[in-house]
């Protein structure tokens, strides 16, 4: 796909400040930007980088100050920006029709247009919906329910009675329904609990590769629309997720704990169980919640703190060989004892 | 199922306090408890918790106090629980024989009442015991030893040589009998040291999804009989664990390790190579084990500590904002110089 | 495998010391030697650990003091033992053939003696070289490249445009060039960024079970030759790892961050995005390192430190009680206010 400028900008409904015959061939983000990109800002910080990068143009806020490259002004960047990667994104080559090394159900329900990759196996009462595709070597469990336009990329299982929303993209390697980990200890031996609940996934949710997401005991495991989860993230049974959470690569969330809306949980941060945490919550990473937070904060830190008072307290955690010096000093100035602890 | 309560006392060898005839359709934790449940409540703060709850009964110890629900009375509430569930368990709905797209070795031995699920791969000298049910796109290696009632859910692999016994469940994506992390470094390379010994896994083990448990350098890795692996946790070459521990999600323990019976290791807990943890030892989650840990003890932090201890510093942490106040006081009565630092 | 240890010499270009007709069966590390064995000490400490380990022989340096044991003497000891384990170093016994119920593209270009277990499914386009086994159930996408000499075990995931140099080992469950995990929000939708780039990985790179390396959003996510990661690690989009890396079990790295040559992450580290880390550094097991790391030093801690400085960090927090003792000590003797603060 190759554009001028001035082709771009009428797609893009931008006023052109520059060279209106410059060819653009590509969406970049200013850290990976070639000569032919164009990238966005929407911040003076932002548009200083932009300068510096080598990228062919860039599209701006309507009364950012010029730079040395060719201008796009829009209402909103991020908007123009992100139409500008869906002009530019090379069309997707995914596995087309039903291949005939797939192992189908004849009691599956297939929509016609669905496509199925070799090594597949879909069992019996599974439903497929319009246009999603099942890249190779899938698993889909009795009952199963998948939305319209959803993407399974290789590997994936899904086990029984588990059900996607719409436009629902999962990676290699996860497995969605698996049996929560919950057991009855009686003299010693720990005896499985039966879990007859299931998992049900929103619409445009997107799932990483090797993600875990446990069936409920009794009920559902549920992550709301919206919600993206990376890579080697593990959700117990009966979690409940909310909409449009971003759950960051190895992130671990326990038994029944709850999060609201446009939660954030970064890398590697854990989440004890029956845990609540309100809507808008960032939770920096390696940090550990041991109990509820409140949302519209930001937190860190291993219990989970308040952000600012978990960096004060880090700072002066720093500080602990400067303040046992005081203390020594101190206790030199009272003719304290503890000169001789010998440290 | 449905029974009324009058039938189920029967099969708990309970006394019915309330009326007997109500129907009961499920069993569940109170938490998820509803009309038609029978939960259970072991202890005057769970018998007010089940008072709340939707539950249709409840089965409590001999002299419990009565609440305003049907009560079942037994010895032990915990084990009558037990019983319950397998009655209202649904029976589980596994594949049956062997689906003629399974690629099994001539070479393999597998008693006459195994399940094997479409696109599993199984390889000369595997031996698969009665009753055992692989799901769909296993692999199962050379020479591997499969016990009776196994269940091995979709996308497993067995690498070769790995020992599993008898009512052994492996949840999808985990893997068994991969080569440890191991080599000799000679000017610079990194070379790979052979990983010749295998992996043997107890009876009754339970192991979750996406699991890795590498093989020995030379003889085995050890996991041992009742104990229960929670999703994404990673065993490493030689580690062995005792009877009835317990991994939750995200645990890593390093090689060599040994964890006595018993053990409990909450969710995030990373343990160091050579480390020794007895019996019976609880450490909590996130916690960093970097050294040997006696058993019969609560452990928490990282590096971990005896629990109250851990959580004594924890809170003296927090405080330090107000310790450096009193600090600064005590410079201040004193005319120290400490002041012009500058805070 | 059997060789006396006058044949063992020989070939070891080593002096023996005692019995040089004791059999050696095998080569093992110290700790799991057995009867027969030959180990390898190249410091003092480590041959009295080998003198009372139950190995047959042990290769020493030149002039190594004697010990009641039949000895080896060579010029470097770790080479010499690299040596021995090559040659005791049983066969591997790979899949052989191209087995017929694998399902291969006429498009795909398949050197003439590579291995195809059962089940894999392998797409136009892709290049696989010389000497390559795929055991059974492997996906390979769209014009993905392999070199000569690896070997990619049960359930690996290649996405199309993955590159893998020669001799590179790839444990199950592996995920190699899923999606990275980029949106652009605009009015509170999370829009997901193509992701046009790809994987490289180079020679002789081993990659453990269940790992995740993921696809650049533009340009390459790069894993450098030599460097070997183990299980369960994240590897973000852009990441750029330099040679001879090693990277310990459950590691996550973040988008964009580069590692040098010779870097050590331990078990758990988490690294954030953007950051650098110097050539040689060592960061210790569950660290987080949230900004730039020179070079050639050790770290620890989270946020990662110095290492030494977070150990005295650390030893000066465990003794916090002591200090808020003194410091109330100190306001006893100078009659401050404290005392009433209910400690």
């Amino acid at each position: 796909m190759k554009l001028t400028v001035q082709a771009l900008a009428q797609r893009l409904n931008a006023q052109v400040e520059g060279d209106a015959d410059t060819l653009i061939t590509g969406v970049s983000s200013i850290e990976f930007a070639q000569q032919g990109d164009v990238v966005f800002a929407e911040s003076p910080r932002y548009l200083r980088l932009a300068e510096r990068c080598s990228a062919s143009a860039v599209i701006v806020w309507q009364d950012a100050p010029s730079i040395g490259k060719t201008l796009l002004r829009v209402a909103s960047p991020r908007q123009a920006f992100l139409e500008a990667l869906r002009i530019f994104a090379p069309e997707p080559r995914h596995p087309q029709g039903i291949d005939l090394n797939a192992v189908i159900s004849p009691d599956a329900d297939i929509a016609e247009d669905v496509a199925i990759g070799a090594g597949c196996v879909i069992e019996a009462g599974a439903r497929i919906g319009q246009g999603s595709v099942l890249y190779p070597l899938c698993y889909i469990g009795r009952d199963v329910r998948i939305g319209e336009q959803c993407i399974l990329y290789p590997n994936v299982t899904l086990m029984h009675g588990a059900r996607l929303g719409n436009r629902v993209i999962v990676h290699s390697g996860t497995v969605i329904g698996a049996d929560g980990f919950g057991y009855v200890t009686v003299d010693g031996v720990h005896h499985k609990v039966p879990h007859i609940g299931t998992v049900e996934i929103g619409d445009d949710v997107e799932i990483g590769a090797n993600v875990c997401i446990d069936r409920a005991k009794a009920g559902v495991t549920r992550v709301g629309s919206g919600t993206k989860i990376d890579n080697l993230v593990h959700i117990a049974h009966n979690v409940q997720i909310g909409e449009n959470c971003l759950l960051v690569a190895q992130v671990g969330i326990a038994g029944s704990s709850q999060l609201g809306r446009y939660v954030v949980l970064a890398g590697q941060v854990g989440v004890a169980d029956h845990v609540s945490i309100g809507d808008g919550a960032i939770v920096a990473a390696q940090s550990g919640v041991a109990g509820n937070l409140p949302g519209g904060q930001r937190y860190f830190g291993s219990p989970a703190r308040e952000h600012a008072k978990q960096l004060r307290l880090m700072a002066y955690t720093s500080r602990l060989p400067e303040l046992f010096e005081r203390v020594r000093e101190l206790e030199r100035k009272l003719g304290s004892s503890s000169e001789d602890r010998n440290e």
